[in-house]
């Protein structure tokens, strides 16, 4: 058995390919995102060196996501005039072999939410990225309690919701959590790179779910290693952020210029991954 | 007659006792705002230990609003196709007894508007809390002069309207500006905190809502102290901010990281309330 | 011919005196812009002294247009619901002799796009605001290649087009970039304050127009020198902010403060515009 570090050693490297990658490509990011989020979505996009652009209208979908490199859709403020848009984007970039982020947020707050995204999975998405109380409900497709946007559950707690939802749905899957979860159905990697208080930040599952579809843009191939990287560079910039922030705010601020600055040296050192079981 | 420092003492260690109990129960505020401050509504809930849920569908309304703990509405992008849902939000918490607040922002920009928020004042909200200018508009219910979101009254000109108001919709009422006034038609309450820079923050007001009905929900029977105080504890937040600002944009994030990390002794040293008349 | 000093002192009396008016007549802004940028715009509106109003309501426009000193209209997240608002309060307020200021921010994203931003160029802006794609682009009006909001012209690449759109269009037209460009049709000035890393920032584009929008505010019959003022008066926001920056987001925070707090020795030492040609 691998010991920890030689854990690390085998992912860092493609860590920093992915966001060296990333820079030098600027992928074109479709975000079908809600209303909350839009602002960090973005601004997390372009510090990380991609190319946002928040497209929505149903109308333009037929114009505009052929020239994308991937979508992102998150249902955060859904409303059934959005629906048809994202699944019209949803459904021509898994056309076109796009690569494309489902995140469910709040998918159990209402039977329209939760049904608006079981059409979406039927999109296949690339990556469905959740909060274990999302990946669960998603999962066992039947509301349950929630608290809105936050979660009641470990991201640990949703481990065999996530590859039961993954083998089903034939998507990655993601649990965002004090440890991240991906897997494939088979593999389950940990990534233990992030810190607590970016939960008291709105928005940064939605902006981790916009990023992840910028490294499955350059690396669209292998959507469980991108999705790693991906949740592996912002909880690295994350962590800078808070070892210079008072408070949610100034962790926001940090956040953002600290993604923006990361240098190979500080990615190689700080990527925390683990393969589970 | 008591002393100004008797008066804060008497309502000093009911702030404090708010705000600890916001931070223990972690209410779940649901908010039908407006596209300019959702962001920073979330925040502002987020770092005070709430936990808000941006979800304004009228279609999720019926799945949904039963299980929060307190409802915000506020009208400040207000469209046609949004007033269905923020009335059939505030019809189902004044039935269910959850405590909402009605912000009627920038109420005479418009006759829909203000036609808007006298048929949302019809759902009995639990607090109006606006401008100026926005209650003396509510409570006159004719549309006057307005400068969009901004006030061209200062608070204290309005007491008598926001009695008037109190009265006439059985809320509490509460008027923000340089000293905030809250008033249940009898009592009439200044909290002096804050900062007059907080004005030159867009969607300050939003949050401040947002704030009270998240007090509101820990303490749904005594909503003219549940008010006096989330206006105290955001006004003692933005005082923090203010002293470590270097203009609008850095007070903006230092408020929200103060108001998160707040203890006991600073809240119970600066609460600076008065009983007016 | 001049030298570039004393085409400096030619102009920036005028952008010192431009700010100070804004701040002295605080001018209501009415901004029908994109759902990313709103809160933004609304800042920076707020820190250089005016007042902004977000009411994009078709229902609204015939009772507040009219009280309104300037319109901004961004069409960066435009769907056909929208649409109707912004022709409207185009329409009124160039009959009613108020200045407006179009964005065409990634009009080339779509054929539904590019034909709503020609028909609001019907309505007579006063002023068309874009990077130089998306200058080029309607200036040729015929859809190109974009990447979303993101320019792939440099500023200087769209001389001929912004001086041809100008022409058919009488509106000034201003070319957002590395050296910002104004032209009148016949007089082109570059305006040479900002900084790259400002590119990296959502929203600086559209925050830029709302700022126009305020400068035509108070000094509506010369808009080719209230836009260079605008645009020379946020460029150095941003260089004041660059320098205390770390990254996007701290630059965000700092711009906006220095807006703020901008005085008259600072504006007269960094104005830096030239005449081309």
């Amino acid at each position: 058995m691998e010991s920890k570090s030689e854990q690390n050693e085998e992912w860092s490297s493609g860590v920093w390919a992915h966001l060296a990658a990333v820079r030098r490509q600027s992928p074109l990011v479709q975000c079908i995102t809600n209303f909350v989020s839009m602002d960090l979505v973005a601004n997390t996009l372009l510090s990380a060196g991609a190319s946002p652009a928040m497209v929505h209208s149903v109308v333009e979908v037929p114009d505009f996501t052929p020239h994308i490199h991937a979508l992102c859709v998150n249902v955060g403020t859904l409303t059934p005039d959005w629906l048809p848009s994202m699944k019209a984007a949803a459904e021509l970039a898994s056309k076109l072999g796009k690569p494309w982020v489902l995140d469910p947020a709040a998918v159990s707050c209402s039977g329209f939410r939760l049904n608006a995204c079981l059409e979406l999975v039927g999109f296949e998405p690339t990556v469905i990225k959740g909060n274990g109380s999302e990946i669960i409900a998603l999962s066992s497709a039947s509301p349950g309690q929630t608290k809105g946007a936050d979660s009641s559950h470990e991201s640990t707690d949703a481990i065999e919701a996530a590859k039961s939802l993954s083998l089903s749905s034939g998507a990655v899957v993601a649990v965002s959590g004090a440890v991240d979860i991906v897997t494939d159905g088979k593999q389950v990697i940990g990534v233990h790179n992030g810190t607590k208080m970016m939960q008291k930040i709105t928005a940064t599952g939605c902006s981790l779910a916009g990023l992840i579809a910028a490294f499955l843009a350059i690396d669209p191939l292998k959507p469980l290693e991108a999705t790693v990287s991906a949740m592996s560079i912002f909880g690295i910039a994350g962590e800078l952020g808070e070892a210079m922030a008072k408070g949610p705010a100034s962790l926001r601020m940090h956040l953002i210029d600290s993604l923006y600055g990361l240098d190979e040296t500080t990615v190689l050192n700080r990527v925390n991954i683990t393969r589970f079981g």
